[in-house]
Formats: C-alpha cells, sequence, structure tokens
C-alpha cells in the first residue's frame, strides 16, 4: 500500500467531484459506522453517495491512488459488522442508486441496482405477478443481500442470494468494470465470477448492477402455526416435511423463549412453546394438498392447535411478527443489546444441535431467544447483553463459540447466512482450514493492495 | 514453467508407485485422446489410473516438479475437448475413484468420488428412496459433469450442476488438498470455492471428492410427447408453461430433423414436426394438475396428438430415444461426425434464436437437427459434416459462429452446459470480455505455472 494522502484533500477531491453527496459530517460517519449488532462504532472517514456505475468506478480510482479504503454501504441491517469501516476509509452508501433499470416479464427477471430494498423491489414488482422472494426478515438492500449471500425464511423453497443472483455488473479495485454473466438462465462459459462476488462481503470488488430471477406470485397462499411440547419434536416434523418433497415455501422454528418475546411484541397470545410456522405456495390443490400433508406430520409428532391463516391480513401480521424477532427479542430485555449469530448444520443433526445449545445458554444465565429456518438446517440466537457489561459481552462470546464448535463439529457451517464480518474470521479458519488460503490468494490476485472493504473475512488484511 | 523432464523419466518413478495403473501403452494413450465430438485426437504421454486423493495429490507433486501438464478424465463424454490433452502431460483417469463413500439419507445427500458415472450412482441410490436428478443425456462420470457444470433435461426443476453440488474435495496444483464447504444446506462462510471449481473444467485444481444434493424420487411421474407446426408455437408453449409457475420436471424440444432421427434410431413413428416431449413430477394429485394444465397450454398453441406414457417402461423407451439424440442425430448420415454447439438465450428470445439458426443452417444445406432444454432456453446443434471434407468442418464452424453472436447478441451465453474447453475460447471473450482478465488472474494464483488443463478455457495458457 502506498502514502495515504490525507482524508482532507481526498474529501476536497471528492466535493470537486460529486458536490454534497460527499460528506465528512460527523453525523453522517457516525451513522455509517453504526449495526444493528453489539459491534462498537467504526466510522469511516468520508461517506459519498454515488449515482452511477461510472462515478463509482472514478472514486475507486481517487481511493486506489490515495491508498484509501473502500467500504460498501446498503441498508446498514448486516449483522456481523460486515459493513463497518474497520480502517476509516470511504464509504459508499448506495441510497441514491435504488433504481430498477429493466423489468423482463417474460424472462422473470429483473435488473437492479444495490440501493434498493428487497421490500421496495417488492413494490415496484406489483402489477408484473412476479415477485423477488428472498426474505431476511430486515429490509435490506440487494446489495448488501447479494455480498453476504444472504438468505432466510423463504430459502428452503426459492433457494439464496446464490440461487437467485443471474449477473453482476461489478467495479474492480482498480476501477474497471465488468459485468459477470449475460442474461440466460444458465451458463458453463468459464469461472463462476457471480457465485464468486456473491457473499464477498465487498472484499473482492463494489457491485453496482444486479440482475435477480423473479418468481410467479403463487396462485393460493395459506399459513399455520403449531406449538409442540419438545424443540425435538418441532425438528422431527420439519425433518419430516422436507424428506416427504412437500415444497413447502417457508418454514420456521421459534422456541419458547422466542414466543415469550413474539407474544409480548405483537400482542399475540401463541403457546409460549417451540413452535413452528408453516407457509405453502401454489394452485389451490396444490396448497391443501401440502397444507394437510404437513399436519398430519405435525400431528404425529405431537403438534396442537394448528392455527391457518389463509386470509391476507392474517398471514401478514403473522409474518410480520416473525420477520421482527429482532426487535421482539431485544424486548425480552429492555436496553439490552444483542449478540446475534447464526450456525447451520445437516438437518440431521439440528435437533440435537438446537437442543444442546438451548441448554448451554439456559446453564450460563443467559435470556438467548432461538429462531430458525429449520427446513435448511440454520438457526440463530439473540444473546441479550447489557452493553455496559463487558464480562457479560465475553460470556455471550464464549457461549457463541462453543454453538459454533459444535455446528462445525457437527459437519456445518459457522454462518449460515450473515456472513463472516468482523465476527466470524476465527472461525471461519476453524471451518475450512487450507481452503482460506485459496480464497486468500483470490483475494490477492483482485485487490492486491487490500484497499476493498478491508478487516473482513480475513485476519490482518489480505497479506497477514 | 521451469525444464521439462523427460516423460520416460516420469513414467518410471509413477511406475514405481502405482505400477500398471500408470500407463504409457500407445492404445491407452489414443483411447484417451479421443472425444465425441469431431476435435482431432490429442493424447497424453502418460495415463495414470490412481485409487486415493493422497495418490493424487503425491502424482501432482511429481507433476509440479516435471512441469508436466495434469488433465483430469471422466467417461470422456465431453464434447467442447474438455479433457483434451492440448501439451501432453499426464491423463488422470478417475475410473478407479468411483464409490460411493457416504449415503446420508436423512439429509438427503451423498458423497461420492469422481468417476462414479450418473447412471452408477442412481444404481447405487436405488433403496433409499433418493436420486440424482441431473441428466446431460451421456453417462457422464460426476467428476466430469462438476468440471463442466453439466446440466441437461431435468435442470429446469432441479437446477444444474452449480445447484446441486454442496461441497467438494480438491487437490491443487502444488498437491494440497482442499475441503471447499461442510455439509450445510447453506453458507455464507466466505468465497463460495465449491461454485468456482464446479464448471472450471479442471484448470484450477483436480476434484476427488463430489457431495451432492439428492431428491426423493416421486410419488407420481407421467410423460407426454406433442407435436406442433412450427417452431415458434413449440417454444411458446414452452414458455407459457414455464410462466405459469408449472413446475414441469422436463421440457425438451426436438426439432423436425431430430424427429426424423429419432424416428429411424428407435422405430418411433412421431410425426416429424417440432415437438416437446414433458415429464411432470410430484404427488398423484400434483402431477395429474400440471400435466392438464400443460396440455391446455400446448393446445392453445396448436399442439396436437398429446400422447401420454405413465407406465414406466413407456417412460423409459421415450426418454431413452431423447437420451441418444447424438447417435439418433448422426444416423441421419451415415459416416459423419458431429460439430456440436450449444447456446443459451433469456426466454423470451428463444424462439426467434431457434427459427433464424434453424433457417441459417437450411440455407446452408447443412443437416443438422435441434435439440433444446428449453425451460432454460438452452439449445444444441448437431451439425453433421464429413470428417475428411475440411471444408464442410469449415462450413459447419462458421454456422456455428453465426449461432453464438446471434445467442449473445441476445444477451445469451456461447454455451449453456457443455462449457468452453478447446472450442468457444474465442466466443468466451466475445461474451463477457474484461471479466475474462478476472478469471485469469484467479487461474493464475492458483495455477502459476499453467499445469492444470492447459489450453482450455484461455487461448495460449494463464499467461497468453
Amino acid at each position: 500500500m502506498g502514502p495515504r494522502v490525507s482524508t482532507a484533500a481526498l474529501a476536497d477531491r471528492l466535493t470537486g467531484m460529486i458536490g454534497a453527496r460527499a460528506s465528512t459530517a460527523r453525523g453522517v460517519l457516525d451513522q455509517h459506522g453504526q449495526s444493528e449488532s453489539y459491534y462498537r462504532a467504526l466510522p469511516p472517514d468520508i461517506v459519498v453517495f454515488p449515482e452511477t456505475t461510472a462515478e463509482v468506478a472514478e472514486i475507486i480510482k481517487l481511493c486506489a491512488a490515495a491508498s484509501m479504503p473502500i467500504v460498501p454501504f446498503g441498508a446498514g441491517t448486516s449483522l456481523e459488522g460486515n459493513a463497518a469501516s474497520v480502517a476509516g476509509g470511504v464509504c459508499f452508501d448506495f441510497a441514491r442508486m435504488n433504481k430498477v433499470l429493466a423489468v423482463h416479464d417474460s424472462d422473470m427477471d429483473v435488473v437492479v441496482q444495490p440501493g434498493i430494498t428487497r421490500k421496495q423491489l417488492n413494490v415496484e414488482l406489483r402489477s408484473t405477478g412476479l415477485f423477488f422472494p428472498i426474505d431476511p426478515g430486515a429490509d435490506a438492500s440487494i446489495g448488501g443481500m447479494t455480498s453476504t449471500r444472504a438468505s432466510g425464511t423463504m430459502a428452503v423453497r426459492y433457494g439464496t442470494m446464490k440461487d437467485n443472483v443471474m449477473a453482476l455488473e461489478v467495479v474492480l479495485a482498480d476501477g474497471r468494470v465488468i459485468r459477470t454473466s449475460k442474461r440466460a438462465r444458465k451458463s458453463a462459459a468459464g469461472y463462476d465470477l457471480t457465485r464468486l462476488f456473491v457473499g464477498a462481503e465487498g472484499t473482492l470488488g463494489i457491485i453496482t448492477e444486479i440482475t435477480l430471477k423473479l418468481h410467479p406470485v403463487p396462485q393460493a397462499i395459506s399459513a399455520a402455526v403449531c406449538g409442540f411440547d419438545t424443540l425435538h419434536n418441532a425438528v422431527d416434523t420439519a425433518l419430516s416435511v422436507i424428506q416427504s418433497a412437500i415444497p413447502v415455501a417457508r418454514i420456521e422454528l421459534l422456541d419458547d423463549v422466542m414466543m415469550r418475546g413474539i407474544n409480548a411484541y405483537a400482542k399475540f397470545g401463541y403457546r409460549e412453546a417451540p413452535t413452528l410456522f408453516f407457509e405453502f405456495h401454489g394452485s389451490e390443490t396444490a396448497v391443501a394438498e401440502q397444507a394437510e400433508a404437513a399436519q398430519a406430520i405435525a400431528t404425529d409428532h405431537g403438534g396442537r392447535g394448528f392455527e391457518w391463516a389463509k386470509a391476507q391480513e392474517d398471514r401478514s401480521r403473522l409474518w410480520h411478527a416473525r420477520d421482527n424477532t429482532l426487535y421482539a427479542g431485544l424486548g425480552l430485555r429492555p436496553g439490552a443489546r444483542a449478540v446475534i449469530t447464526d450456525v447451520c448444520v445437516p438437518i440431521s443433526r439440528l435437533a440435537e444441535c438446537l437442543t444442546e445449545t438451548r441448554r448451554d445458554a439456559d446453564e450460563h444465565g443467559f435470556t438467548a431467544p432461538i429462531v430458525g429456518h429449520v427446513g435448511d438446517g440454520n438457526f440463530h440466537m439473540l444473546i441479550l447483553v447489557d452493553p455496559q457489561r463487558s464480562e457479560e459481552i465475553e460470556g455471550a462470546k464464549a457461549l457463541q463459540a462453543r454453538m459454533v464448535a459444535r455446528a462445525v463439529a457437527m459437519d456445518g457451517t459457522c454462518t449460515g447466512e450473515h456472513g463472516i464480518g468482523l465476527g466470524k474470521i476465527a472461525y471461519l479458519a476453524d471451518e475450512l482450514g487450507e481452503a482460506v488460503d485459496v480464497m486468500r490468494a483470490i483475494k490477492t490476485a483482485l485487490d492486491p493492495n487490500g484497499l476493498m472493504n478491508p478487516g473482513k473475512i480475513f485476519a490482518g488484511g489480505a497479506h497477514a
């Protein structure tokens, strides 16, 4: 890395280029250093709000010449400090690059800029009969979801961002602009660069355009809630539904602690027991058949009080509560912050992993609700801590470390969908060993000066 | 690249290590230099038949020390010269690494060695109620299918190899062995190395173990055949089926020329018109509903003579004919070889692309049957040529070049599923421009001496 020019000099250049869309105002910097998780604030030196790919490329060239870190920022909803400015530098906020560039109805795809959020996108798609299903809970930006390989509640049916991103436009570390793929549904043309940038957390390049698969809005949808006496019974139900090839659209587990939070947050009156939330998509006939089969399986596993929500309004209320598990969870301990972590294991090991993790949290006295995308073997724990008490944070991190080690020992992963960011760098090495050296070699090849979102995924930058 | 030691010296070392499983016999070399396409023979200097990952790693270290090219070989069914030994070297034939290492029924996955073929795998899975759906026609090896990002007839429902490979064990150019992923259904843990090696055609490392997703054998299956008056009507039917969210398992187009070949090859009596082959998977109810909806759409587009094949025997006969389109096509011109090419376009452009390509072939006097995975926008043309007449081969290549240019101009790709190999190197650059430089940077980072399957994907090796 060459000598870093002064922040003031770069800020002047940027203001000359884009005026007030380059900012060094304290409030703006601080806002871009926060996250929804427990990490300390790590603000950038400058925030820019580009409007075009050409601007992004020009600013990246200036950053490269000035040896200034380059950090992309979407909606700020990531959970592992993925957009924190660890080494300062220039934060690229994509709020002004939030357009739908093209809807291809017949091909069922859409081209968008990275700053659009998933909910904004679905509003824009309303008249098309198509929708974008990936739902990580928060109203994240599509750019952020792409960069963290997000998934969420509907991945069990529609896949993750890996499966739904068809092509990307990316600005590289030296300002070159590439397209990773054409718009065909599949291709065997060389290395899969699309999948390389999906989940790279901005460490290889900055994404400026995303082509997404869309899906037809289902003719019929129904949803249901069902409580169980044990986590094991709830998970066994999910396992059996998946193995029966019922194409469930969502199958979410909320443990008893989380149900208590949901009841309080959304004024529901559910039994505070391990609970599955189901959703079925398809034709009227198919949905009815799927729902009946799933209910029979749940009943076999001791599921009680199946409640159906077929009306749009009832479903919205139900999933609104589910989408707000972060806030519902936080409500269980006023003033708390959450150490949030997710793991994913082969589904045959899920019941064991969940049960042991629940017991571990209880034994260490933590209020730690669990919510899981159980059809994929993925679950989250929100460990509620008093942010002023460092021993609590340390205890929570130790609990998290045991949870991750347990998942990896079961042939699972340290993160199903939040990414590595700052929080899971050490775990990545535990999980994949020398494969991380291959990742680092790719990082070095594409970003030799280590300026692209430094401090994420790898310890000590690309050269450590 | 350092000085190359003599082939004889390396062969001696290899024979010392694995005995007769290292061969320099002329017949063995020649057999590994052939392909099913029109490329001239490009045999290796030595063929090895490793039995373990450790052997693969040791042999790769010897090759690296001797600066000898390393070329992986599966079932020899690739179509773009993907396994040709362009620069001689050591060919790794995986015939003896063809075991199922673990079946995880509950998780619906399987761990295999690369040499097992897809049909062998499905025989081994018979008792599990699970199957591996990817069907490229030929009985290809799983290693080869992984390396070329194969797909085929069921990709429209079950995805391509990209979607069905969960994890890989790979031996790198320096003999290090890595695993790209754990066995969780999804992960956001760092760069997606699995997808990087899927489709890399052995140019980044040699795959020694593959973890694959499996799918439940459908409760019910039905298949149907339906003829149309024009290619356009057949394609519009496919488009409408996909847009209606009918989860069709297969939807294959065979043009009138190919139907003539099929009738002759398999003694069918179909009308020699553009024809769709359908298959539906699901519950009895779901299959009946899907089939009825598809038939209604086909009838709306002038489809005639819907023939159903519900019995296993009838379906097998039907798909056997479809799987053998290469041989059925070749039968149209005895003694001919086929210049086989595939492209994939956004489905809204498929009818136009197909119709123009058909007209182009006819105008230039070629017998060139077309078969397409039309649900994905992917189709193949087999241009039949007399291998002794170079002007025919040149004419076929020119026809292919126009077909590829047409597809790329429609935002499509130069290869939907065969890969780049030797045959599409120039087209890759036309399609993706500077993105190919990024691929090359990755190649150089992982294989600095350019020994891994040299001459494929990139012109003139990694350093050109």
